[in-house]
């Protein structure tokens, strides 16, 4: 039988055994159509299938398939090979915002996307660098915050050369299209609509009013550190990275590289719908 | 001697006495360098200067010098002729956003502006129309509200043909980029840096959550609405328009007019500097 | 048979068929169990009951039931005689904050209640007052606004005798405790607790950032009008008076008379469950 | 000479050498008019007056002078004896809410205060429990957050014994009336006018919706962590005490004990004014 997609990787979060339940039987259901399956090296131990285990930065594959929640899809992300396979999302647990399919439908919908019946979905990430250093390309956002809770962070934010603005604030998140549904929504920011190439800064609890501003994907975005001598970096809220010992200057831009997800509904403000725009009830 | 412009219309507002004062000064001024200067009517009927009467809409000149605040900016552009000429905006009263300098510096700026010594800074104006007909441009926003005050407005919003939400608020904002720091921003929007090309739909008062949705330039954005039957819509604050009587969705996009503005110093972020963005306290 | 009432009062939405048939219902069924039941003259003129007609500001009655939406209640609200009677709020449409029971469930509840089985909920009102003239009093809030859309109101706010701040703003609602989960809230004012005695000033829209402010309810808010030369208000988005042309000052302060509602579950924050405070997605 | 303190206690920020001078000066100051003087354990170091130390706790002194800024009295307010000495505030470096005076008026305002001219100024302090661990009274407030940046913390609210609400966000603010201005501001939270008892809980950042919610400071309210396991509560910015452990709920209540401040004009919305309050600039 032809298949679309000859070589598959596998991931699961390992702390849900209906995950790694469904993680095994997609293994057997792929490799019964004669597609090879690479499993992430912890979930190959989880169900004993060490020969299948690679590393998900050497997972050069046609597929990647995820089972759980954005977190799952988040931590991944930052893993990626480049340039990035695509991601079938599974949702184990709470519905999530970037997952696709139900555990139910998981083996119906493998086929399908097998078959090629499916839209690739393509989302820009944010490539951040400190002084030389590149740290992994963010899918949502970047975020830069104080080491100690509810310290202010005295910060100048530059756009390309210009210095734009200085902020006092608990942090500051630079957010991709896509990441404009998740922090820095909580923190104020608009909804970047899916065919705008750009992404928003938005401050966290500023200490007087700072507006969230929306710049060109074509602009650099950088954030330099006045106050206090360190800061941390965290990117997709999992990989995180200490600022301020060397260099004082976080620079974001667009990445060359894009992730790209399964979708059988390409739509964006269906996602959003029922979560964020529509209305819920009624004003007295 | 040579100068860049052979013909300026003036506008003032004419309920300020040193702004008529300033206007006659400008006009000997402008006329003892050769130039020919035309007087919006009103203006030319409050310095008994009728037979330099020109309407606005007919003001096919090289510049156009206005002296009054934001709200005489943006009364003069709702009635541009087009192309647009370049505006020299003289502040008389409160500071302004988009005006540019002071009476004190009138005369020496005209002279500055006479031998070519500026930039010109374009925004992008929005266009909108509810059916065939099509309203005056926008440089700051469309605002679609009730008649009623404090009436919610039920809408559905659609970009391109994709029904994006509905929302039910006092009112829907769509704003340019420079209209961004306008009404937007007071109902939560964000900043759109200048050298983005895009804008951005705020709701006023939205009766649930609903956040800014910040969309490209290239897009098309209509307001189709669903409650109470008429409503009116809002042109930077002074041009109204009923709607809902024969037309039910008001579609608004990028014009292929722009406004242009005669700068010294071309800078966004230190207009905005002071106001917005830049820190003014200290948290306790 | 006993029962706690002897008079009842009907208030129902004329627009709605089912509402005027569930009217007559009760009306028989009351009568049916001795009592005696009033109509407001227009729902006695829509369900041809004309000698049970009784204007709303007469109605002493034992108590009030209003078949309709939150948007009834506060138009009844606004004409009750004083003391207020209880309210029994039977929802129909899309269902409210204020109301208390489907249709389905109305006679079964009217007897429940007919016996004593419930608890009265009191709720703070507002007084306002414009110079001599005292306006309806309010259950959720005064608001002041501009007539013209968009248009800024300049305001000074006094607190007592202090004058508090300035504001500009397209308007400015003074919110009781229950009414701080209506207009106020999209306004971007807090929750009040019903254990508080206290009132909430919120700016809608306001030009500069403006934070709301929750005042004791034993103090006086007063709203100066300083720009325009006239304004309206809004006492729970129905009644209407201009404001501006002999007195440019509203004064607030808590009623002395109270609004009572008839309730099975006493429980405010049951009601804001699933509507404002629980949380209903989760972050990527 | 009669002066209305005998004992004073001197408070300063020891990585100024503005600061220390000013110690000194003053201490010589009140020595000279007869008054004792004791210093706080570190700036006795600092200005070689080591038979001056006396540990704040143990100050019970007529009247606690702090030169400093809004750090150095709720770092002072933390560890104050009970009940509080009042706090004359000196202010040195960025001008803060709860200082009173410059260091240019200090020797001035000193023998102003001796003399007894000034108001006492009073503020409600919290305070929390976690099981039987009374933690320090706070100023401004209690906050609740994760250790690790951007994690979201899920709690339940409670009021007295009811549960108010669930709350998924980066933390928890409960604030003081005087602390509604400074943390919780920045999240959003609404400003308590002095004259109201209440206390205002705000989230910050939070995944969906959330209004602050103001509760009278009759009531207790309770924070139940539900997720992660742990947490760390932040009392004024500067005490830190883990969370989880062995207990999940943070209570917390008005404190039996007062903050007071001399001041020379008791006016709270003049120290607000320029600051949050008073407009700053025009819309376009």
């Amino acid at each position: 039988m032809f298949t679309l997609f000859k070589v598959v990787g596998l991931v699961a979060r390992v702390d849900e055994k209906e995950a790694l339940k469904l993680a095994k039987k997609l293994m057997s259901h792929l490799e019964d159509k004669g597609l090879s399956v690479f499993l992430e090296p912890r979930l190959a131990r989880h169900v004993k299938k060490a020969t299948a285990a690679l590393r998900l930065e050497e997972m050069k594959v046609d597929l990647i398939i995820t089972i759980g929640g954005d977190g799952t899809i988040l931590r991944t992300g930052l893993m990626m090979p480049k340039p990035e396979p695509p991601i079938l999302a599974i949702n184990m647990g709470v519905r999530g915002f970037l997952t696709e399919v139900t555990p139910a439908e998981a083996l119906e919908t493998v086929d399908r996307c097998l078959k090629g019946d499916f839209v690739l979905e393509q989302y820009t990430k944010l490539s951040s660098y400190m002084g030389e250093v590149r740290l992994p390309d963010a899918l949502n956002e970047v975020f830069i915050t104080s080491y100690v809770p509810a310290k202010l962070l005295h910060t100048r934010i530059w756009r390309d050369n210009v210095a734009v603005a200085e902020c006092q604030s608990d942090g500051i998140v630079v957010a991709s299209q896509v990441g404009s549904t998740g922090y820095s929504l909580s923190g104020g920011g608009p909804v970047l609509d899916p065919k705008i190439d750009a992404f928003v800064l938005t401050p966290i609890c500023p200490l007087t009013t700072f507006h969230p501003i929306v710049f060109s994907a074509k602009s650099t975005v950088s954030i330099e550190l006045l106050k206090p001598k360190k800061a941390v970096v965290v990117v997709d809220g999992h990989y995180q990275m200490q600022m301020g010992i060397s260099e004082k200057r976080l620079m974001v831009r667009k990445s060359e590289y894009k992730a790209s997800f399964v979708r059988f509904d390409g739509d964006f403000y269906r996602r959003l719908k029922g979560r964020l725009l529509f209305p819920r009830g009624e004003r007295l």
